[in-house]
């Protein structure tokens, strides 16, 4: 039975401090809780070790000190190399530490360190989130657990300090299956987004009326509400990655064809943002598709 | 000068008694304005008839005895034959008449009727609408509105008793070209979400608490909220039909090939919905996607 987390008692582990792991670990430290870090770049890491964290220099240094350990790092690769690799976080795991990957990787590689977790007598859950850096910042993400619903229970309070909306899916990898849900809903509304956009532009019309017009209808969407008032001030700054929606298409597409399915719109978004990409816009943000779009138009 | 609209003294005509027109008529009656009616099956004008319309046996007709003529009708050529027909609104029409096409139709049509109008003295608008059967019951629909500003404003008091988002968006078919980019938008955010509740589905997961975890984040939009859960109970009857939401795409995509622009995600959403089509359900709800998905699948 795994260990309820406690504040003052537990101590958790956190690998990657980017603009997410940063605020979710403040999070975590906030509400009482010790923490041990570990990043590639320490110095991404000095926030967190200004407010009282300790440094490991290895996943499996962290590992061997923590109770929970967190990961929130870029791509399958990495998560395979911090939670799996030669000095990865199983490795210098006890018997009873939970492991929690918050990546955006693959349902089969949540799967993995799942089983092989388990052979160590070591927890594991996956645990992607959505809501992006402002629900980060906020504590007020959402939060897709696959594993045991008892090892969420364990780590429930230490959830409830980074998201308001915490649902278990089911067994390993069913988290990281719901956030692909999630993943496959922005591909498509993206394409509508930024076409309609270019559309709106071209035929002469006021965007802005236009937005007054359809974003509380049928055609409404965060993205639409969120994006579209950014790309009418020119600006293509990235609330999320061109290059980490390309990966996560990837892993959709992935999945889907092992699973037989047909996903037409899926696949010809991630087409396009790889023409993004292939513009020099991979570190813009996902609205730069407008961008491509425009480029691809014939000019008048 | 065009002659504001006036309860009790300003009569109103109406063609084309179909869901959305039999509740916005009504709501014309509600407020007080007389009212004749045309539309093809005169037993669908039955309920407008019996609230105290009067009966026109053609758009011509209809036209002699009115100040505004609305049509909310099917396909541009139908707009075209009860407006430009030789038994058309237009040629019943006298001078100061005010013609106005709420049907979603193309924006080089709105320009045209404007312009044929103009030759008699008769004053035109484009005003497609969004927002639905429902939109059009509450009274809450939002108006796209092209053509002059002062035609809208003599007017303004009959788009208010139907809508509560009433924009002017430019000249002659901008009010169409702003439908436009609702169309598209739509076109691209039902591709994610028939193909994320594919994936959801297939990969085992209880649809529900997807739904709960992704609904109200940047995946979220009014589609998925509202077309999720009939698609969960197995419901496709039309919200918005198949058959209509094809009609809606050909034009803007005519359009966009017009302006030059590159629209691969409408082009796609449109030969998926042809797909659906051509599996028999044009008369269903645009839901329906997720139908000719699963069948596209490999099935297990």
């Amino acid at each position: 039975m795994p260990t309820l987390a406690q504040p003052g008692k537990t101590t958790i582990g956190w690998m990657g401090t980017g603009v997410m792991g940063n605020s979710m670990c403040g999070h975590l430290m906030a509400a009482g809780y010790k923490a041990v870090v570990h990043t590639r770049t320490k110095a991404k890491a000095e926030a967190l070790l200004q407010k009282g964290a300790a440094w490991a220099d290895t996943p499996k240094e962290l590992a061997s000190q923590c109770d929970v350990v967190f990961g929130i790092v870029g791509f399958p690769s990495d998560v395979e190399e911090v939670f799996l690799g030669a000095h990865g976080a199983l490795a210098g795991s006890k018997p009873g530490t939970i492991l929690v990957d918050m990546t955006t990787s693959k349902p089969s590689l949540a799967v993995q360190i799942h089983d092989r977790a388990k052979e160590k007598g070591v927890y594991s859950l996956d645990a992607p989130v959505t809501g992006g850096d402002i629900g980060a910042r906020n504590a007020a993400l959402s939060i897709m657990v696959g594993g045991e619903g008892e090892v969420l229970e364990a780590v429930r309070p230490l959830f409830s300090a980074m998201g308001k909306i915490i649902v278990h899916h089911g067994p390993a990898g069913a988290g990281q299956n719901a956030k692909m849900v999630n993943q496959i809903l922005i591909a498509g509304n993206m394409m509508g987004v930024c076409e309609a956009l270019t559309y709106a532009f071209r035929a002469g019309l006021d965007v802005e009326k236009v937005l007054q017009s359809v974003s509380s209808g049928a055609a409404g969407s965060f993205s639409l509400t969120s994006l579209g008032p950014r790309v009418l001030k020119g600006d293509f700054e990235p609330g999320f990655y061109v290059e980490h929606f390309i990966k996560d298409m990837g892993i959709a597409l992935e999945e889907s064809r092992r699973m037989g399915l047909f996903m037409p719109g899926l696949a010809l978004a991630q087409q396009l943002y790889l023409a993004v990409q292939a513009q020099g816009m991979g570190k813009k943000g996902t609205q730069a598709l407008v961008l491509a779009l425009q480029q691809m138009a014939h000019s008048r």
